[in-house]
């Protein structure tokens, strides 16, 4: 089970009121390689996954979690005082008539998330390559936001994350060679 | 951000390897109304609904979370000790050759999770009523899921969960008493 | 059965064409909360709902498909006067090379409907609450709708529709009162 | 608008309780050349179609909601009486836990209905083929239900239904040639 | 199986970055129409067609695929020299957060290709009609797409391609005539 | 474009008619980690990949479309002389009132294919990543449906396509690890 803190992982600052910016963000909260796609995949694989990358695999789902807390407060400090017509302008439009300033697990063209976005294998080397890939697509998604804003306090968030996606990438691709290493000395002997 | 505690908010125990129960206990795990569906349903509206709700939406979201971890658990010793055979007699067939073992965000046919399944107005009454509907609708599925299984172990589980749907619907439906109560005085003065 | 009546439930005016504002509404032919969602639902639970509320299930959703009607109209009159260029102009450009100035079951997005934003749990109470929450959520997008337009005519289509809504919203709530007073009652004796 | 009435197009007769085949009726209720497609595409496509076809469309839409209350009827008489197991035995497991015994926009397999299964171009040629297509593939899934059945009160119903998909067939075949022979005699004057 | 041969079919030529008429080209890349439907939607049925049409059915399914490879290079050549902020402009941001310059199988919204958008009957009349239907809805997208442009290359190669989806119709035409033909024929003899 | 020859990679024999096994095999052909998704994604990435892999992503990419024919080809000599009752019998009784022994891309489940399984990130490092998961997970369904099947001939056919699943992770791992190397060359000098 987990316990909510009333804080973030890391601090979002955003420098102005920015829709446009808000609906591309949202790509990360319910698009195909964003932080509910991650926690979700890798809470969920921890059941069948070996014991030893358990422990791994709770850690970084939960810390999705804080990195999907982090992108929500982006998208509202982005929208909470647009007028409905700058929500219009930045695209926002068909987002305001269902959901008016409300968040949805939506991806940036506005497609409802799905978990046919995330798999699990039942075996560990693929499970593991799956979540590698995950956070590598996590990164680049997160270079092409960077790409269009100037927005020196988003670009510091978007740069934290970025960056835990990168030392993801590289937990899970020691524990795919350490499950590996183990399986070719379970052949030798 | 969430803190992980390594224990189940109610003890899951199951009286015996039962794929054919795990099957359709899967529904509260990635259905319609199941408590992924419920976490990311409550958590989302966080950031559009009166200050007064949010920690109402909280506190439920994150204990919807744990309710989540314990079916997947039921799910797992339901069928950790199963033979392929047996999981495909019990119509996991479709199940294990995408899967193995492992669980997934579907529902008890099949299908994947989609956010379709929820809303989010950003009218505080509307979504108010959206869960308390879901809270009902997941008590339903509970007892749906009762009536298919005479496993006394499980069937103690799944009425705790079935008592703290019904507990939050109540919750839910004072929250929404409350805020047309607030709505109207407005109106008065 | 049902028989055609060729004509409108209420009267559909538009001040201009306008293809911006057809675009949003189209949220309401084919998005979650829309008028065909609310149709098919009601229709839909008839068949295992107390008899009693069997009649109110079926006015209610037979109405909704004359607002599908009255929805349909005012996008094509908004929409048919309206060049390609225009219709581009107004973010309807991924519709147009689809389908042209034809209509279709999506939202303003342009995603298609999907029968996942419905539900029928076979549990009156649970249903009738379903129905309450669909009402208030169609309400709230008329009123986001109404947020986004100047077009008097339109305002006029649009309020006439948001005011059944509310007037269905409780109705279902005095059924769902009725329902829970029965079952009481029976528990007593 | 339209006006119900309480009478069926066709009496439904079953011979007796029959989920299995209540199961795979479903196909014509949510599935993707059921009942709710046929209905649903014609009646969007009047707004774009030609004034001289728009009756035909009006009329077998409306039609086509008269044979969803008949499969749905069917589906209902075929499963009241079954109990719980008897509806898992049928497969319908899935079903209950979500459903019990109410209704869904699904196929035989579960999968609910989405606005993907139709299409509307706006081009009348190309809708009346989608058109003709449709009738074809409900004539054989009627087809194909058929020969999963002996209950000849059950195929007496979906007889008459198939021979009016061929029927509605023929009514769009002549309408999309008296469309050619108007384009061909345009192009000569 | 299948050879690939470094050609396209017809040649491809752009006059310009144009990443506006990308956005509506991706429709016959991973639209409901497209060419990625027709191919696979063709050679899925060569299985349980009747062998004289296998050939045609394997024929056309391998040029629909030429034809997807002429579109992705379509896509590819009106995009390559854009800027980011180029394409935020054409309304491709949210496919640039995703995707950045990368294809993806969506149509001109955003939604991803779905297998919904094709039936396979085993009924080979059905199957035929299914496929001309087809054809008709992908020579009427290629005339909206062609309405939207003035680009005389580009215009060219959209002119090639709807000239072909019109043979291809003429083709399935004659295929079921043919097979009712033979349909008439056993029946008589 | 592409030249289709009119015999299959490796020769497919199955021992017997077992429709069983063919309602799981349908996994590999429209299932999430299939041959399918496999073809479609290696080449989608094409355009956005660095010279030197298109090669690479054309050559494995074509194969990708020679299994899914091989699998196609099982489907049918394990389902082409069973009776309706007998594909009832093994779950595939919602395949055949829509479908009858047509092949569907569709998992073994029932779930129609969605390009939300696959990705392009236009990032190379995270294509090839995306790419070595989909082989691992391809070579893990391959070995859960050999687990379910002790018909001789059908593990050869399976044997050789996970082989073939092997060999192409492989290059992509090579691929991948050549494209880093650049990177870090190109960042000292």
């Amino acid at each position: 089970m987990w316990i909510y803190e009333k804080k973030l992982q890391y601090p979002v600052r955003v420098s102005k009121c920015d829709p446009r910016m808000a609906k591309l963000l949202i790509e990360q909260y319910g698009g195909s390689d964003g932080e509910l796609a991650a926690a979700l995949r890798y809470l969920n694989q921890r059941y069948s996954i070996p014991d030893k990358v358990i422990g791994l695999l709770t850690d970084i789902g939960t810390e999705e979690f804080a990195h999907l807390e982090m992108i929500a407060t982006m998208v509202y400090k982005l929208t909470k005082d647009a007028t409905p017509e700058q929500l219009e302008e930045a695209g926002l439009g068909p987002h305001y008539v269902n959901h008016n300033r409300a968040l949805f697990y939506e991806n940036a063209a506005g497609v409802p998330w799905t978990a046919a976005y995330i798999a699990a294998k039942g075996d560990p080397i693929a499970d593991l390559y799956e979540d590698i890939a995950a956070e590598e697509k996590a990164r680049a998604t997160y270079q092409w936001l960077i790409d269009l804003t100037d927005d020196v306090d988003l670009i510091d968030s978007l740069k934290f994350l970025r960056e835990r996606e990168i030392v993801h990438a590289q937990r899970f691709k020691e524990a795919v060679e350490m499950l590996k290493d183990e399986r070719d000395r379970q052949k030798i002997f």
